[in-house]
């Protein structure tokens, strides 16, 4: 199951109005479940680097089916995952990215936020995905 | 100048409504003037293989200035642009891509659609552009 | 707006001046406010490795409007940023390169420089700044 | 032997000097005889496209030691290097790169030109080898 282009542009609605209350210029990705890109969405005067990294952030979250920060956690020097970002064509490992999970516990794709501090991505990327679903995945393996 | 995100949504708009009145399922991409991502838009169903394509249409309007179309004539077996779609990390050199313009002769942005025929990806391209520009530039060179 | 290619000769001069001052062998690199190659200059005899990194170093100060160093600080392993090189192909967040802002405000572009200790490569990034604005954006977002 | 920054600037402006000549807006790129960049000098309102193929044709002429208009006599459909392009992380086999020769007959590095016709891409790279030497090399093995 996919995320639908409907639903793509309520979360990167939601998402967008959400960047507006924090006054803060993002780059918006939606990926469906296969981490294939659904939707873009670039602000005026957003970070011109920020593009590939909101991209990397939605696909770096449907790719493990987890918030990109949890996966930052295991990945810092001496942990249990150091050094995956160079898969995938590079993965983005900090927050900003979180699954979309819908009603029936399945991950239907991702949003990946940039464009501000972690914590700003990471707010703008949970008030679009609020409008679709939830990013708490069942017990893995789930679903998809 | 780049075209802002206002105007990407427009053309997008304008080129959905095309490619549903073609009955095609279409990728939809357009980038400002500097070749970077500004908006981006998968209709359900449309090829997952048409992202990068349309993506790489929008870039090979921008880059040159001209029609997709018109760098794939030149880009033939024997003719002066021979292999050309080597550079740049890859360029796609039939029709769907075309070049923005603005109403003082500026190139702001181009858009790139795959998903179907190529006659339908111009032809949807081409209602997406007429909202906002013109695809014919002044006499290379021109300001960006 | 962009750097205009005098201004990009202005820029190398003034940084190759103060290379020559500091005894040093650099790769000189600007970059427009998209990220892309404006002008690049190779002193004899500097490291062929520096090539891309003063390339790349232009490129991240003008993806993110700040200087490269400034990124560098938060990408450290347990900082917010961790693993951001790992996006647009490669980032370098070293001290070296640096935004080039014009009287207006305006990001217009970006010089790498590399082929010393960071301390030198910084130094004459900032000699080659000055000729043509500052490195200081406006409170984020900024113009471009 | 490599060209040096003195002959490579001298090229350059000899290049840009002929390109004012024709009316054309053209990136210029000199890379050494081990194909690594030494200089880059893009023109105002340049297609930012041109910026890859301007490198790729230096560096195929000096991969080969020849114009790459010649290896792409060869590479087309049918020929003895069909496919050659997708070599080295890419070459451009059209007119428009240049070997540079010294007096001694050795190769020293290339000139690649980008930015309007093959032709007019060839007369410009050229004007630009003239300055510091010639575009016949030796017969191959050659001095590097």
């Amino acid at each position: 199951m996919h995320v639908t282009i409907d639903q793509a542009q309520k979360i990167i609605n939601a998402a967008r109005k959400e960047a507006e209350k924090t006054k803060t210029k993002m780059c918006i990705a939606v990926v469906d479940s296969g981490a294939s890109l659904k939707a873009f969405h670039r602000m005026d005067d957003a970070w011109v680097g920020s593009i590939d990294i909101a991209i990397k952030k939605a696909k770096t979250a449907v790719f493990f089916g987890m918030p990109t920060g949890a996966i930052g956690q295991l990945s810092q020097p001496g942990g249990p995952l150091f050094g995956i970002e160079h898969s995938n064509d590079g993965l983005i490992t900090f927050p900003g990215g979180l699954p979309i999970v819908d009603d029936e516990g399945v991950l239907v794709g991702a949003i990946g936020v940039s464009g501000s501090s972690v914590e700003n991505d990471h707010k703008v990327a949970a008030a679009g995905v609020k409008v679709c679903g939830v990013s708490d995945l069942p017990e893995h393996p789930w679903r998809t």
